[in-house]
């Protein structure tokens, strides 16, 4: 029963706001609501839209496109939610995926009993599907946007949702293991992470994406990036922030490690960030805004005499890599037990060295349990 | 100037459609107009929309997210291409990147002078880009759907376009050597697979998204696929498929690889489509049609002896993995001189064995380069 919680919870919010038919077309959305997940290491060339979920009375429709049937087929055994696909690639005629997608949609769009507004998240909507709306819909219905309705409602995660990410931090813990062993002097950034992600590929047994940095400290931007071909010399940093995407959910955790022995001052850098992390995690309860979270990490760094980072203490983490609660200095969002969230307090000197480190945590009804169990002692 | 052909083939059409302005909203028409290529292995969590191309009487501006400088540098010295950014992330306020590309944009639309209909690739466009043009034009104008109208031009690449290929095609080729290495029994294909991986990114030098298949005869469905944790057995067959994608082009090449000495109907299957693949490369000239090239194939299959196979006999690749021509039964386009197409042609015992090789290649004035170099023969 697939992420029928997720369907839930959507149905209560719906009914309570008075809409008893949707279209959900943000790909987060769709996942969410049904772990559809399918693989985004390269674009599907034959895809109509992105997986669409209809929604009516309490029951959902995923319509996704032929030859994927093996990834929904937990979700075929849902009483709620039914499946139907529409055809993409044919050698018989020109590909013509939005309308096989049109035909397969209108048909149960005109079957809807349901009156009111129909909810769409219109950011997503191609003007394809808003036709389609306008034309199929028995009667002519207004629309009521409901872009981000449902990033509340996945702040707080399921038993099932847990269960994947704590697979999934797994899979970064591994990861780091190998990039402990990779930062030696001569190695390159791309060196370093070919192995990292051969580490994670081969434990999963299957293709797994991973961001996001892998940063070498003499580069001008010493915060993040892709690797390129730096060469890694004898006493330089490397920030390992990585991502991975196992079931359709995100994992995230950095560390940052050295080659050969780190200086006095990368030491002490390294040590503060530590001692930060261990910091911001005693703060965390049920209760705790988001902005003061922040606020406490921030002044923490500068206290020991770093410039303050100018990326986000945290975030949570699911569907997308960066969700709410964002733990930034504007957010009012409240901690909830339930939510699982990254904190990772850094400070960058461009062109010389830098340090991050990041955990993952459930927060609970007593503080947090930490998901995330890589080595963060320097060598 | 990257890619000002690209423009100026695609002013030309518009003027003569009396298009005066247009907006170009698939990303592959994007990035065949100014080579502008993201990276795409992990989706921007912090774009307002994917990059966007507007057209005004054969001046050009391309919209991004902020922070992608990098990638847009060379675009930025061409005189009939703007760029504009907008911002993204911030941990100032929450992310409303569409908001912020819609104050982006819409300064830029009203300042329009054209007359006549706005062109519009409408499969594409979200109903907030919609809802911009609706607004934003000094006069309520008709959109005139363009969709597919740059298909055509992409078939004909530019010197620009076969170096990026060409580039490309050589990365399969190392991917290729790697492949032919790491096949043996006792590993599993994503074993293999991550081999592959790394060999292409430790050349590049970078981050490299890799496509599209790796599978072991025994599979049911040995045709293609994602690599799992099958294990190779002795005298397996291991169908590797591979496409880089590099500077926002694709390449594509195929061969079988087997663990071992191959069986006598594995040699004689991989020795006929050595043979079919030569004979398809023979009949390739300017004038050909893709379903005359198709068939001949196919019946050259046949007449060895073997079920036709069940996919195209080749495609054109570009900016996309598949795309015009499509060598396939119902395709009428002819060949022309500047075309990058693939041949692939194959055979499948499911669940027992199967092959399949594929070279690339450049049609010329008297009929085909080839700029694949992999090793085809057997062990």
């Amino acid at each position: 029963m697939m992420h029928q919680e997720q369907r839930q919870r959507t149905h209560d919010l719906l009914a309570s706001k008075g809409i008893q038919r949707a279209l959900f077309t943000s790909s987060n959305s769709v996942r969410w609501l049904t772990g559809f997940a399918p693989p985004i290491q390269l674009p599907n060339l034959f895809l109509g839209a992105p997986a669409l979920v209809w929604y009516e009375a309490g029951h959902y429709t995923l319509v996704v496109l032929d030859g994927q049937d093996g990834l929904v087929a937990d979700l075929q055994s849902a009483s709620d939610c039914a499946v139907i696909t529409y055809m993409g690639y044919t050698i018989q005629q020109a590909i013509a995926s939005g309308d096989r997608l049109r035909e397969t949609l209108a048909p149960l769009l005109q079957r809807s009993q349901a009156q009111g507004p129909v909810g769409v998240e219109v950011q997503d909507t191609t003007l394809l599907l808003q036709q389609l709306l306008d034309s199929a819909l028995p009667t002519r219905a207004a629309i009521t946007p409901i872009d981000g309705w449902l990033v509340p409602l996945r702040m707080i995660k399921t038993a099932e949702e847990l269960q994947k990410l704590r697979e999934n931090f797994a899979l970064t813990d591994i990861g780091h293991e190998a990039a402990r062993k990779a930062v030696q002097a001569g190695k390159r950034e791309i060196d370093v992470w070919t192995e990292i992600h051969a580490a994670v590929q081969q434990a999963a047994g299957r293709r797994v994406p991973l961001g996001n940095d892998c940063v070498v400290g003499y580069r001008q931007n010493n915060i993040g990036g892709w690797p390129e071909d730096l060469v890694i010399r004898e006493h330089d940093n490397v920030i390992v922030d990585l991502s991975t995407l196992a079931h359709g959910y995100w994992s995230d955790s950095c560390m940052t490690y050295y080659a050969g022995e780190p200086t006095a001052e990368q030491v002490k850098l390294h040590q503060t960030c530590a001692e930060a992390l261990t910091f911001a995690i005693s703060l965390v309860r049920p209760g705790l805004l988001a902005k003061e979270l922040d606020q406490q990490v921030r002044q923490f760094m500068q206290k020991a005499g770093y410039a303050v980072y100018p990326h986000h203490t945290g975030h949570g983490v699911g569907v997308t890599g960066h969700e709410e609660p964002r733990i930034v200095p504007y957010n009012d969002v409240a901690l909830e037990a339930g939510m699982v969230i990254l904190l990772e307090p850094g400070a960058y000197f461009p062109s010389q060295f830098g340090a991050r480190l990041e955990d993952a945590m459930l927060v609970t009804a007593n503080g947090a349990e930490v998901l995330t169990r890589h080595d963060k002692s320097l060598p």
